[in-house]
């Protein structure tokens, strides 16, 4: 196992702790929404955005993440795991499998599939939200509104709706990139932003790098997720390699061609890694994540 | 024109314009989106939620309300106008028509209408946690916290997954009211608590009476509903008449009979009148609002 696999499971298994912990359908009104938002949550995901707020927390602060990070991690990830519920819904993507796990919609039901996404993107805000003792409420509301406006109409939720109006219809270089810009790079960026945000003393260049790096490596990842679906295979990917070819989607091969999607994302993959080495030591774990999300096999 | 019915206008007039300036489709990735959020926000509801919102204010401070008790009131009725949107979906109540028009999956499409909601859920906290100059960090988080403790999986939602899946189901009248104090109580009760909260210096004391007042009125509203079901016309409703009827809803009627719901809406009525005539003149207003909310037609 790598330093780097190490620390993935470490911080995979702390999130994942505390996700864990966060829901309990015992007790509750209504316990198969508790057991639906569960399913959608705790189903074997790489947790790579809390990997990166934990990383870029220690890239700004070289001390262990406490308990304000643990919480941004946890709200990110709820907020995650609510687009793919929704994403998933027969109305969207109609995706019937999700890691090689039937998806909330096929384990439950539709009705309770939506009802947990809106519970699940609600328990983000209401986490990141809740009191905490020596912190600061400027700063937690500070990291809550960077969250919020990642998530939603001009955010995450935007790069769906441009997304799902495009099937079959062709993009130019420029709206594939705006739009994947808006579906999975806002919340990855702020992932980068609310780690450097939670260790309550970034400075703003810093934070600008860090926000710069998010968008490169928000990029990068979302190439590399479209030449998985052509170079992959199912079985790694838990889900059908081929699927965006199939339905049509419109994706940086198909416009950069293979081999110029393969350089598009060396590029973005040497850019983001010279953002991060100006900060030396600290920035070692993160780079090392940053290869490893443009180099994943699944 | 009622003095209540003037103020009801003012108000309304008052979080209409701030709604209708808060999503622009203009020059956004996909302008469809946010056509759709609109839809689904400025569609000639009564600003109910809103009204209490400043009511509640004015009843703890005798003051105008500020900047602050407008963001209350913009965030609380986008939570409520997403779970509309939500509700009316095929898989959920599948419902066609909402005051009249055509509901947002039927004036645009299923898709839009999930990410509508998704997103006018987000721009609630969004709108709520942006930055505003001389209010305290802590006493806007609070806020935000009470508004997502209501709305999610131990509040709203959670109503409305008790209530799918318990159609064509016997409810008992504690099961009934449990589940209306969820679905419709608690986003009501958070209504008056943000009101209050939004002074800045509510006392504890007043805050518990106001949650009292809540939750009593929350229940009467729901009462009220289902009466209108039953004795309201078609045409005054925007809905159809006997629709909990014909899906077989549980309701207060049905369990209570016709004058059993009519005397526990009245014993509601008083005791909510009670809690606030201790506050004098400054409660005048919201117990005129009490009063219209039990006596409305529709």
């Amino acid at each position: 196992m790598t330093a780097l696999a190490r620390l993935l499971q470490h911080y995979r298994q702390r999130v994942e702790q505390q996700l864990d912990q966060l829901i309990t359908p015992d007790q509750q009104l209504e316990p198969r929404l508790q057991q639906t938002m569960r399913h959608g949550l705790l189903n074997g995901g790489k947790r790579l955005r809390p990997a990166l707020v934990y990383l870029s927390h220690q890239l700004c602060s070289g001390r262990e993440p406490g308990v304000l990070t643990d919480r941004a991690a946890v709200a990110i990830e709820c907020i995650h795991s609510y687009s793919l519920v929704h994403d998933d819904l027969p109305a969207m993507d109609d995706d019937d499998l999700r890691r090689g796990q039937p998806t909330c919609h096929i384990a439950f039901d539709e009705a309770s599939a939506i009802l947990a996404g809106d519970a699940l993107q609600c328990l983000a805000f209401e986490h990141l939200s809740a009191p905490l003792d020596g912190v600061e409420a400027a700063l937690q509301l500070r990291m809550l509104n960077t969250l919020a406006r990642a998530s939603g109409e001009r955010g995450m939720v935007a790069g769906q709706a441009f997304d799902l109006a495009h099937v079959d219809k062709p993009l130019t270089l420029d709206q594939l990139q705006a739009m994947h810009a808006c579906k999975t790079g806002a919340l990855i960026t702020a992932a980068v932003e609310l780690g450097a945000l939670s260790t309550g003393n970034v400075g703003a260049d810093t934070l600008a790098d860090l926000r710069h790096y998010g968008d490169l490596i928000g990029l990068a990842f979302q190439i590399q997720d479209d030449l998985l679906d052509i170079e992959g295979d199912t079985a790694t990917l838990g889900k059908p390699q081929g699927s965006d070819l199939a339905q049509n989607k419109p994706t940086y091969p198909a416009l950069l061609g293979l081999d110029g999607a393969h350089r598009r994302l060396e590029q973005l993959h040497e850019e983001a890694v010279a953002v991060l080495s100006a900060y030396g030591e600290d920035a070692q774990d993160l780079i090392a994540l940053t290869d490893y999300i443009v180099h994943r096999d699944h």
